[in-house]
Parts: C-alpha cells; structure tokens; sequence
C-alpha cells in the first residue's frame, strides 16, 4: 500500500520516498514560477550571507525577511516578478521555505509543491511508495495554506493512504474547500501579506494548475524536471 | 472581539483567558468521567514517581505508559473505569496529556475538555474573552482525535473569531465531520488502542455531551467547576 504522510510543522524528515516541500505564500510558489518562466535553476539558501556569497557566482538574488526584500537584493519573493528571471540562476532565502529544506535528513527525491502545479506534483509523486509533505508553516506557527495545499495533494493522490492523522485531516478538510483562492485569503500570513500590499501575490499563489513544471532538487538547486513541462 | 486559538501541539502559552486542555485518547476524558462519577479531585502528575509518592497521601493511582497501567498502579486510563473513582482522591499520570499540562505558563483558569462535556466546556468558555485549546497530541505528533475536538468546540463558539490558523482550519474540518465517533476511528491513536483491546474506550470517548461536568484546574488538581453539573 502506498502511503502519504502530512506534517503541519517541519521535523527532521527520513523517506525512501518523496518528500514535497510546501510553501504556498510565497516560496515554493515562487519556484515554481520562476522556473516555469525558465530561470535556470533556484538555488535555496538559508541567509542573506549566503545569498550575498553567491552573487559573485553569477546568482541573482532574491527572497525575503518580514516579507519584504532584503536590502542589497535584486528581487523578492514575488512569483509575480518571475518572468524577469528568465534564464537567470537564482539563489532565493526565506523565511520559512528554504530553511524547512534543512529538515531533509533523507529521500528519494525532493520536490517544490504549490497550486500552480498541484497536477504536476500528483503525477509525479504516483511514481512513489511513499510521499512525504512538509510544510514550512509561518515562523513556527501551523499555516493554513499549506496545510490546505497538503490537503489538496493527499486527495487527489487517491490511491494512497493516509500515513499519519495529519494527512487524514488534511485530506478531509481539502474536499470541504472549493476555491483554494477564497480559503487561502482566511490565513493571517495571507493578511500579513495584504497590508504589506501584496494581495495580488496572495491571490496568484490560489492559482491552481497554472503551471506544469515540477522543480526538483539537486546540488545546484531546483531544476525543472525533464519531460514534465 | 472575542478570539479562540487552537494549538495542535503543545506550545508554551500565555493568555489572560481560558485553558481548555484536550486529550481524547484517553486523559482528559477520563479526568471528566472520574469527576462526573464523582471522585473527589484528580491531580494529574508528570511522572509514575510522581504518583506513587502521593499514594501515602491516600490517593488512588492511575495512568497509561504506551496505553497500558503502569505496574503497581490501582487503575488504567480508562474513562469507563471511572464509576471505581467515586468518594476517591485519585493521581493520574499519562503519556501525553498530564504533560502537555507542563506548557501552560499562565492562564486565568484551566479546564479539561471532551466530547463527553462539550457543552459544558462551551458554556463556560463564553465567560471568556480568549480561549486557547491546547491539544496534547500523541507522542509528539498531531492527533485527529484532539483536532477535531477543537474544531467542535471552536464551531460551537460562534460568537469568536478565529486567533489562528489552526483554528479556522479545525472549525472548518469539524464542519464536515457529523458524528465524532465514526471520525476518531480513524485516528492511528485509536488503532492503537483497538489493537490493544480497548475498543469500547474509543467508542466511548466519542459520544458527545454525555456529562456536564466541567473540570477545572485547582491547586488540588481537577475538581468539578461549581453550578456546572
């Protein structure tokens, strides 16, 4: 039997299968818009030191702290900008996103899911026995929108079975929400986002499907995988 | 405006307001059947050290390591146990829920809520301005069975909003789910305890509004809140 696994949280993570790193406001939204758009890979880093050390490797920089761009970058966190990377290499820090990424401890492969490409992410984690979602959350806190985009996955992944109550839940509560765009706008990191401006970032990240890439990671960073866009 | 919070995990909190306390499978619905049945105060205590001391103070020790009693102890963690407890001082001791206890910094009062005294807990949770439900989770993983609890309640407290994330999602899975019973069946802490013969614990812990107890947290332990049964 195939299993799905949801934790709302980041924990050290060990799979023989795939993990699929979910942060919908903004960072895995912003991957996987970024390499639709064809920048050349996105390389996560876990701070602005990093990223700075990067930039004399060719890397625009992109990402935020509080939500806003950090000083001396070239971008934020924006999958509204990502057409501006086109052909770029990217090295993106967060806040949540790529620091949950250290949580990895093993796997098969690993993944970047939004809604963007939530059919994308489906059939490619069929190919697995076993699918690990991560959330990132909002600074420790359990987040809405990518529980809901976990929930989202397990239900469509329908012939696997809930490995955790997590997943049970999330699956659950999925198939009670229509419109992830209107259900997303309920969570305090999406009004965090509003009054910093940024609701039409908000309501593009609800997109489903507008997408086919799947961003998978490799020393470099997330590539697109080959064949899937 | 009044606000209701739902902590899937224990967290350290500090509110002005109420505690409810949730352990489905099976502390905090013992602790309401122990009351209801009319033991006298049930402390909980963090350890089986802890209540075999308090054994020379006349009290009646009971509690689960891994589901089971712990060896030289009078009771399990049973609530359908708990007409034994009548007239009786009782210490009880559980994997999860009397050591979620632990994380509640300050609070204006502490009750321990069920789908066996849901209404109760509701009642008396209109008396507050901010409502934090601390789920105790299963070993340090988020449980269905204590979500869902939450969600009930949270969708029972129709004149609050919701404080955080975790409490719009678990009133809105809660709106899905008609009978609790058939839900936490699916919970893998319930598996467990049915592999361990303890079906009818299961079954019983999800029966809504069997009792009107509300147990509230003294320095004694829980005793029942008076006028509320």
């Amino acid at each position: 039997m195939k299993n799905v696994f949801v934790h709302p949280l980041p924990i050290p993570i060990e799979t023989e299968g795939l993990v699929v790193l979910v942060d919908i406001l903004r960072a895995t939204s912003t991957i996987v818009a970024a390499l639709a758009e064809e920048a050349k890979v996105v390389k996560p880093v876990a701070t602005i030191e990093d990223a700075l050390l990067l930039r004399e490797q060719g890397y625009l920089l992109a990402g935020e702290r509080g939500g806003l761009p950090p000083e001396g970058f070239d971008y934020g966190n924006s999958p509204r900008e990502a057409y501006r990377l086109a052909g770029q290499k990217v090295a993106l820090t967060t806040t949540n996103g790529t620091r949950a990424l250290g949580f990895v401890k093993q796997a098969k492969a690993v993944c970047a899911g939004s809604f963007l490409n939530l059919s994308a992410v489906v059939r490619f984690a069929e190919r697995f026995d076993e699918v690990v979602v991560l959330c990132a959350g909002t600074e420790g806190h359990f987040s809405l929108e990518d529980f809901l985009f976990a929930g989202f996955l397990a239900r469509e992944l329908e012939e696997f079975a809930t490995g955790n109550d997590a997943a049970t839940v999330a699956r659950h509560y999925a198939r009670g929400v229509a419109d992830p765009r209107e259900e997303i706008l309920l969570s305090k990191h999406a009004l965090r986002l509003i009054e910093l401006g940024l609701k039409d970032d908000v309501i593009f990240c609800g997109e489903l499907d507008r997408y086919s890439v799947v961003p998978v990671l490799t020393k470099e960073g997330f590539v697109p995988l080959p064949g899937a866009s």
